[in-house]
């Protein structure tokens, strides 16, 4: 029997129907799965035919467990046919992928990568608020503070301050530390930013709209479900909205 | 009868089965579909029983067209149930969204943003390069240099300087000036880069690494679709890789 094929695949930001159509039938058709902890359990369902196995994990700490992982992948594929690694969000953006591609790789397992809709976009959707827009963003920054031991942790905050628009992934729970950093590196106490929690999972969803300043005081609001932080003048117009959370899909404004 | 309904939907980065079900499903149901001139005809069929109509357009320079099309949306809420307003990869990044999404919440219409996959995400997958790396990049900076008349042309190369990773939208014709812009504003010559032109299009498809110093030798090897620029450590592997166009959307890779 030939190797199998392995697919890392995007699970999208929560919503099952985010998924894009070739991940819903790379799961549908998979033999194995092996997800994050944290991809929605209805997602995982779909794939109602393979065997599914939660690989915990979300925040990239632990280089064993992560060794671990592309261990389990190369042997599963020399079992199986259709591999699938399904990831939250996409693939590429934070999710250690590139550990597991040349692991893979190396051991000559056939890979193929499907990007997904990374969760910064469907905050944005969410708030109504782009992450460009003509005359005030021409540049948006995708960043996450968590570092490897060893590496330079005030890297991420240059980047973000240095885009017209960031987006802090995987951050909530430090927003008071880091509204901080970001006035320590020159951005106004007052510039527009919003905590998004939940982003595009109706009934478990809010968009907390606060400055620089308040970042950290936001934090006492926070439900405790996957969330990032948005900074830059084009979410200064949330502010003036009421955003509350809500259970309904297509109106999350009220008047 | 009520007003209609606006969709501001993400096509995603070309190949149909990128699109997410909920797209797929918008489309399907449509009763009227204005879309940028550049989506692919094959992603636009799926919404077979819609009145489809192309707004040309990708680049957002006509100011005058934009509210054109801002008009045309607000019209078409007012004599259809469904409108879908369906834009090449996310509508959030780089697709002029807040534009139409003001103008449409200013005139009463309901109006829903439907996130996608962005190009650079599938760039990405198509590379096997993921855009962030454990120890090598921990931030990824979106950048396009077109900007409208009397903005800063030179925000962009700072916001790119400064992340790790940088993938720059719409630009692959001025491939050579964003290279020395690049490196005059401290990026070193031998800094990997990589031009992907019709990233997810098999048959369309093709990888050419680089570096920052040569990328406007690069220029001349295009085949004219729609591209954009990855720069960053992260790529380096990729000049020792042969990568080539192809049609195959299983293998890229020749030995």
């Amino acid at each position: 029997m030939t190797a199998g094929k392995v697919w890392l695949v995007g699970a999208g930001p929560g919503a099952p129907d985010l998924l894009t159509v070739r991940a819903l039938r790379l799961l549908e058709h998979a033999d194995i799965v092996f997800h994050d902890a944290l991809v929605d359990p209805e997602i995982v369902a779909l794939a109602s035919c393979a065997e599914r196995i939660a690989v915990g994990k979300r925040c990239g700490r632990h280089s064993t467990a992560q060794r671990f992982i592309n261990k389990r992948l190369i042997d599963a594929a020399h079992t199986h046919q259709r591999v699938v690694r399904l990831k939250g969000g996409d693939p590429m953006l934070f999710g250690r992928a590139q550990e597991e591609i040349d692991a893979l790789l190396v051991a000559g397992i056939q890979v193929e990568v499907v990007p997904g809709v990374t969760s910064a976009l469907a905050a944005s959707a969410d708030m109504q608020r782009s992450l460009t827009a003509r005359g005030i963003s021409r540049s948006v920054t995708f960043v996450t503070p968590r570092v490897g031991a060893g590496e330079d942790r005030s890297n991420w905050v240059r980047a973000a301050v240095a885009a017209d628009t960031a987006v802090i992934y995987m951050a909530s729970h430090e927003a008071a530390a880091i509204g901080a950093a970001l006035i320590a590196h020159g951005m106004a106490p007052g510039t527009p930013a919003a905590i998004v929690e939940g982003a595009s999972l109706s009934g478990q969803r809010q968009v907390l709209p606060v400055t620089l300043a308040t970042l950290g005081a936001a934090g006492a609001r926070l439900l405790g479900g996957p969330a990032l932080i948005v900074v830059g003048e084009n979410f200064r117009a949330l502010a003036e909205q009421a955003v509350v959370p809500d259970s309904a899909t297509a109106s999350r404004r009220r008047a």
